[in-house]
This record gives structure tokens, sequence and C-alpha cells, in this order.
């Protein structure tokens, strides 16, 4: 381990290489033997599971319910809105055929070819289409609304170009599908959700976020809106991190959803959809790690303390762990995950190296000379600053630590996001600053020309249209057109 | 809903369409558009979820890791290991390519010819060869063990004849897959596995189980030993419950996993696998339930109590609300899950209804003349009987009455087990006796062609060779030949 993270490339040099690496040494995840596809291992696996817990709890308490789609979708049912199709055709993994068999000339087992389906059945990219062929026969009545359904599963979406956790042609999500009697109330939920993905990316991912609307070219396939999150990663590329469509009645539409409303009239249901998935672990890392590994916020942290005795012999480690046993007891009352790692056969500094790579927030060492004066020296992983501190009351102290790193990581990401933001006025000055990183509030003229032009020339996209701050209209930086507000414009990941 | 209730099919009428219908009209799930496949509908899905926890906290006490593997398995994985494959080939769903576009010709969004995949991917029917194709990386030293993964994911087999929860194309599960660096540690996981997957059924879903050995002819497609729990349901047919398999060092050998043993010898790595899946909402279902709709286990119950308010007017409605309040909030901080049900556009009938079509361990109906008396009518779902009892200290005796009903079903449906399960000494009588359902111990002479010439002569299969019970040797009832000791043969789902 200590090696490992000897090898481990410095942002500096390569920050893309740094990710690759972090997530591979952390064990977080790695490539597996399907193109595009990562094996996500147990400790990435326990990150994304205290997300998940989380989110789950969050939307529940909104009044959403889990339930369960099928896997694939039938070809058919994906073309029936006209703009959803045209937007995941191009990367939709097709089962053709449902057996195997033995070749009768010997090539081993091939696929069947008496096993064609009638049909092609599409591995789900989002399933907006197989849940709202299913809501139409739950809904007939405004009675029968809301229904507010989410559902934690895997998609797929044939990417050509993939990165661990950032875009892989397989990834985990929770996809939430609501439907409601009124564009007003569908619209509400649609913001509802956004505010809960900024709330749970700030609380607990410690990752600041900007709230806003996509231009229509960056808009979901077959939405009238897109809400999204935006973060800062340490590179200065903005990370899209959650999104929340008010798809209209477009799907409604397309599946013949309608309902008898309050009037008597019948009418086509009104829907949102909405998403993170474990994109979040690659937001989470570029957020806040640094050249040493993972740094991860307490609220997130599968080990949030991990306690490491320094002994010659074996009376030595019975009397610390004598010690430390109270100590791990108080902090688990306290509602805290620790871990005492006295295992003999991996050295204190090599213990030290790997739970500074795997991002562990608090460490407690304690030595003989600690026992005897009652001392215990604790780091914070978050500034790597070193202090003696008394083992009388650890335990509160290291609760009131877990927060204050929790607060000190956003406040330093924040920091960062705000020093890399800036106003632009001229699009001669906007494609110098563009190379520096960051975000830049410049105005637009709202057409999807102008903002090509600028993708073209510069590989920078509208991240979002902000929702809070600053609102003045100006005119736009290439056309001189005018434009409602600044928007921010990133390259992105 | 009350008319819903009233048209369910009653058990003794047709046992499989009270089946069905059952799972539809209390909500438990539905069949999709999508051949074979269902929806799990939200009531449904709590009950799954409240599986999954007791589950994942289980394993977790012993260990036990999540991780998450790829959903599409490259065809030459799947084919490495012989049997597996032999076992697997004919019910797979094959991805053939990678791009859907639309057609030249004008017929709309058809597969593009020019995305054929270089090598066929299979839908996990269940994930060995990915797997053990990921631990060669993960493996090299006896240190590096055991590793002990766990995935709750979907799998797909291609079933020809299929039902909800009992058998479905696509399938909710987990599958564990432990390495070993012995025989016998892997021998005893597979076991410990098996007692844990009892544990659960028993304690929490209140369904005895037999714990046996499956014969070679249904042992799980590349093990060299297959451990089984075998459930009884009110029909008396065996419904196979969860697997736990010894792999040996099949899939080690197969993927060419080694490992340095402390003799610093390499040595292939000893595997087992083990899972449980959907089917166990089909298994509660026909353990505990009857005529009048789910009888859930207060264990597994989304909802344990529902409460509900018998009013004329909105004043005695807010008196009664104003009494159940404490009573919430008591039952809540027993750990309680319960339900205030005060929606205006049912009436109290209804609403009885529903809660028992739907399974609710105890409802409480409370009434101006109650809060009068101080009392409250309790209803227990497992026996239907209600009693009218004192307002007063209720939580601890609703607390105590669940518990009543946790035992009560598991005994109820042990007893049924018992009264259909009995000795048979000669092929003739086991011909009459098949034929009345349940199981039948017997004696077997161990071959496969035994096995098979009873199931193709009574549908009977062999469920499993019992881990206890009577070990006594005796005489085939078919051959005559020497038999180590009983069976147990049913007809199974």
């Amino acid at each position: 381990m200590a090696k490992e993270l000897k090898d481990l490339t410095k942002r500096s040099e390569d920050y893309s290489k740094w990710y690759n690496e972090l997530v591979t040494k952390a064990d977080l995840a790695e490539q597996s033997a399907v193109r595009g596809c990562m094996v996500i291992k147990p400790y990435g696996y326990a990150i994304w599971e205290k997300m998940q817990q989380t989110l789950d709890r969050m939307f529940k308490e909104t009044g959403v319910q889990n339930a369960y789609f099928p896997l694939l979708i039938p070809k058919s049912f994906l073309c029936r809105e006209a703009e959803h199709v045209e937007g995941f055709a191009k990367e939709c993994a097709v089962v053709t055929h449902y057996r195997l068999k033995n070749d009768p000339n010997g090539n081993g087992v091939v696929v069947d070819p008496d096993a064609r389906l009638e049909e092609e059945l599409i591995v789900r990219p989002t399933s907006e289409t197989i849940i709202w062929g299913t809501y139409k026969n739950w809904i007939h009545s405004y009675r029968d609304l809301p229904v507010l359904c989410n559902q934690w599963a895997n998609v797929m979406r044939w990417e050509m170009r993939t990165r661990m956790f950032l875009r892989t042609a397989e990834f985990l999500w929770q996809e939430g599908h609501c439907a409601h009697a009124t564009a007003e109330e569908s619209e509400a939920r649609t913001v509802q959700m956004i505010n809960l993905y900024a709330d749970f990316a700030e609380k607990y991912m410690a990752m600041p976020v900007i709230k806003g609307v996509k231009s229509a070219n960056e808009r979901f396939a077959g939405a009238l809106n897109t809400y999204t999150i935006e973060a800062m990663m340490q590179d200065g590329k903005a990370l899209q991190s959650g999104t929340s469509h008010n798809l209209g009645q477009n799907f409604a539409k397309a599946f013949d959803v309608t309902f008898i409303n309050k009037d008597n009239q019948p009418e086509y249901v009104w829907a949102n959809s909405w998403g993170v998935s474990t994109r979040l672990m690659g937001a989470l890392i570029m957020t806040h790690s640094d050249d040493n590994g993972l740094v991860l916020p307490p609220h997130l942290a599968p080990i949030q303390v991990v306690i490491i005795p320094i002994y010659k012999n074996s009376e030595q480690l019975a009397e610390i762990s004598k010690t430390v046993e109270p100590i791990v007891e108080q902090l688990r009352a306290l509602g805290i995950s620790v871990k005492y790692d006295d295992a003999e056969n991996r050295r204190p500094g090599f213990k030290f190296a790997d739970y500074e790579l795997k991002g562990v927030p608090v460490r407690l060492a304690i030595g003989a000379r600690d026992i005897e004066n009652g001392t215990v020296e604790v780091m914070r992983r978050d500034t790597l600053e070193k202090q003696v501190e008394p083992l009388d009351g650890i335990a509160a102290r290291v609760q009131a630590l877990l927060e204050e790193i929790q607060t000190n990581i956003y406040q330093k990401a924040l920091k960062h996001r705000e020093e890399m933001t800036r106003e632009v006025d001229t699009y001669e000055e906007f494609k110098k600053e563009i190379e520096k990183g960051g975000f830049i509030l410049a105005h637009w003229d709202g057409t999807v020309e102008t903002e090509e032009k600028i993708k073209a020339e510069t590989k920078a996209t509208i991240r979002c249209i902000p929702l809070e701050g600053d609102k003045t209209p100006g005119v736009c930086m290439v056309t001189g057109k005018p434009s409602a507000q600044r928007v921010i414009f990133a390259r992105n990941y």
C-alpha cells in the first residue's frame, strides 16, 4: 500500500491520470472484461450504498415509493416518443436472441438462429417508455394521482469513450418517474427534486452546486425543460451531477395515458423524471481528493474513524486494546462508524498510508507512551494536521472534528469554485479565459446557433442558466443580440 | 377494493388462480409488456425491501461486503465452465448489436447491421463466470483470502412458462460469491449461508424450511454440491427457497485463479456461491395468505399496524385524531411501523377490506363511543379475531400481539407441513400418496436413473436429502437397492 501510494501520480502532473489511478488504487472500481463496463469494488460500493441510503430516505420523506420495472424495453416502446428515440438510438445494447446452442459444425457454443426474437429488446438506457406504458394501466382518474415512483437500477448506454464512474456503458442510478394531474404540480415536483439533489450534494457530499436550467441543446431527449445541478471539479471542469426533467405531456401522449380530471374531462397526465447515478462517485473524488489519495466527507465515509495501535510486543498491544475498547464503544454510541485496526500483519506506517489513500476522515494513533500520558494522536485527513490530545473526552471531540471536516471541505470547494468563476463580456476575452478552466458567466442570445458556434470554437458548453444570482440583462458576447441574463459556460466531463 | 376482494377466487376452488389474482389485487406485481417480465409495484417492492435490508444486515454480520459486477457477460466467459454453459445456454438473452438507426428504406428505427458486436454478450443468468474472471486479478496469495462478496442485482433466464415472482424471465436476487484458501473453509461458508437462509425464512418470513442437499440431477450447473432450503406451500407443493453451492475448484480452474498457499505452493482457489431471489415473495404469499387476501408476517410487513377512525362528522374525527396521535407516537417509539388512515374519500368498510387484502397484521378501529369508553377495537389479520380492549397500555399490547402473530403463523405453517409429510415404503403407495400433495419421505437408491423414472412417472422430484432427522438406512422403494437414508419427494414450483 505504501508503495502504491508513492506511485500515485500528482494532480499537477496529469489530473486525468491521477483520477484513474486513484479509482483503482483506493479500491473503488476497476475496468472489467466487458468493454466500457466497470466492476465496483467493495470499498467503492460501500460509499455508493451510503449515498443510496441517504437519497432513498430523502425521497421517501417526500412521499416517493420504490418500484421495479423491466430491464428490457421493446424497440417499439422506445420509438413512441420521437425525440426520445432520436436521443438514445445510437447507444443502445440490443437483445436479438434468447438462446445459445452447440454449433453442429463444431464451433462451440453459438447464438441459436432459430431463437430470434420477433421484436428486438433494448437494454434500458432510461425507463420513461416502459414506465409510461405501465402507468397507462394505473391511472384512470385524478384520484389515482399523483403517482410518485422511483427505481434503483442499472442502465446501459453504449458510450464509445468511457471513464470509470464518469462515463461507463453500464451504470447504476436511480430514476424517479412522477405522474401528476396538473402542469403546476408536475413543475413543482421537478423543482422540488432538483432542490433535493442540491441539498444532498451540499450537505452529504460537501460539494457546492449551481442549480439551473439546461439550454434546449442540452435538454433530456423528450423533455420540455431540464433542471440540473452543476459542480466544479478541482481542474476547473464542470460535472453535471443530477437532473430533473419536466416532461410535460409528451410521454402521456406517446403512451396515451389520460385521466378524468376534476371537471370530469379526459386529460393527458403531466410527467417528470429525475435521476442521479454512480457518476456522483466521480464527482465526489474530483471535488475533495488530493495527492495522498481520497478525501471523503465524513457524512458519506464508510469508515469515519480508524484507530491504529503502535506497539512493540503483545503486552503493549493488549494494554492499548484495553484502553481503546471503551473509546470504540463511545464513538459507536454517538453513531460514528469506527474501525480498530489491530491486524498484526501490516505495520503502522502501511496502515497510515492505506487509510490516507482511502480517505478515512479521522485517524487516531495510540502507543505505549500515550497510555502512560493519557493521550492520543489525532490526524484529520482533510488538512493532514496531527495533534496530540488527552484521551479524556476524545469521543465527543472526534464527533465535533468530523463536523468540522465536513464544513471545511465544503468551504474549500466553494472557495475554489468562487475563485474560478468570473464574468466575461467579450468573445475575445472568453476564448482566452476558457483555456484557464472554471466557470465563465457570460451573456448569450439564447439561440442554438450561437451555442453551437461557441462549442465548436472553444469546446465550452452552456452548463446552465442559473436559477439564482445576477439576473441583469445584457447583450450576447458573440452576436450582440439581447440576453436575458448571464449563463454559465465551461468545459465539462 | 371491497369489490375486488369479493372477486378473489377461493383457494379451494383454484389455488393457482387465487395466487395470480392475489398478486395483482394486493398491488404486489403485474405482468409487463415484456414477455415473462413483471413490474414489481410499490407495495410488493416495500416487502422485498424489508427482506433485502434484513438479509443484507445478516450477510454483513458474517463479514460479507457488497460489490457490483457487469450485467453483460462475454459469451466466451460463459462457455469456460462446461457444465455451467450447458445449464444456462438454453435460456440466455443475447445482446448482438449496440446501435439502432433510421432505416434508409423508411421502415422506422431498426437494428444497425454495421453495429454488430464482435463477441456476443449474454445478459447474466448468474455471475460466477464474470466474477471469477475478476477474482483472478484480486487473488494472488493466501493473504488475499477469503474474498466474501455479495451483489444485489437483476438476472435473466429466458423461461418459457412464467408466473409472477415464482418464475420470471427477469428477477431480482442477491448472489454471494466467496473465495477461500481451503476446501474446508469453503464448505463451512457454504453451510453457514444455508443456515443463514433458514434462519431468515423461519424468523422473518415465519416459514418453516427443511435444509438438505440436492441430488446430482438438481444441482447447480458447475457445483460439486448444492445445499437447499425447501418450504411447503399451502397446496402441498414444494418451493425451493434458497440455495448455497460448494463449487470446489471448478471455476478457479476454468478462469485460472490460483494463489500461493501457506506452504508457498500455487493452488487453485476454493469457491462457493449462494442466492435467494424475488421468488421468496411467492413463497411468502403461498405460505400464509388466505381467501381474504395476504397475511404478512409482522417482521416483514411494511405497515404493521393500521389505525382507522370511525366517525360521522369532522368534530368526531378531530376528537378521534387527538386520541390516536399519542398512540401512533408510542407505537413508533417501540419501532413499530404504523399508518393512521384518516383519508376521507374512502369509507371504513373499504379500508377494512383493503388492509385485509394487503395483509396488515393488526388493525385498530376507533369510534366516538370508543373515545367515551376509553376502548379500541383490535383485529388480528392471521385469525381475523376482533376484540375490544382498553386504550390504556394499547401500544405495549399491540407490540406483544405482533410477536404472537409472528409465532402463530409460523406454527400454523409448521403444523401444516407436518400433517402433509409422511413416510412411504412402496412405490405403489408412493404413486397414490403423491397425488395428495405434500412431502413424502422415501428410500431411494441414489441413482439418476431411478430419480428420473420417478419424475417421469409421477412428476415428483427429490427436493433434498435432509440434513437433519431420521438417518436410518433402508432399501429403495423402486429398485430395492440399498438406500443411505430417506429423502424428500414432492411436486414443486
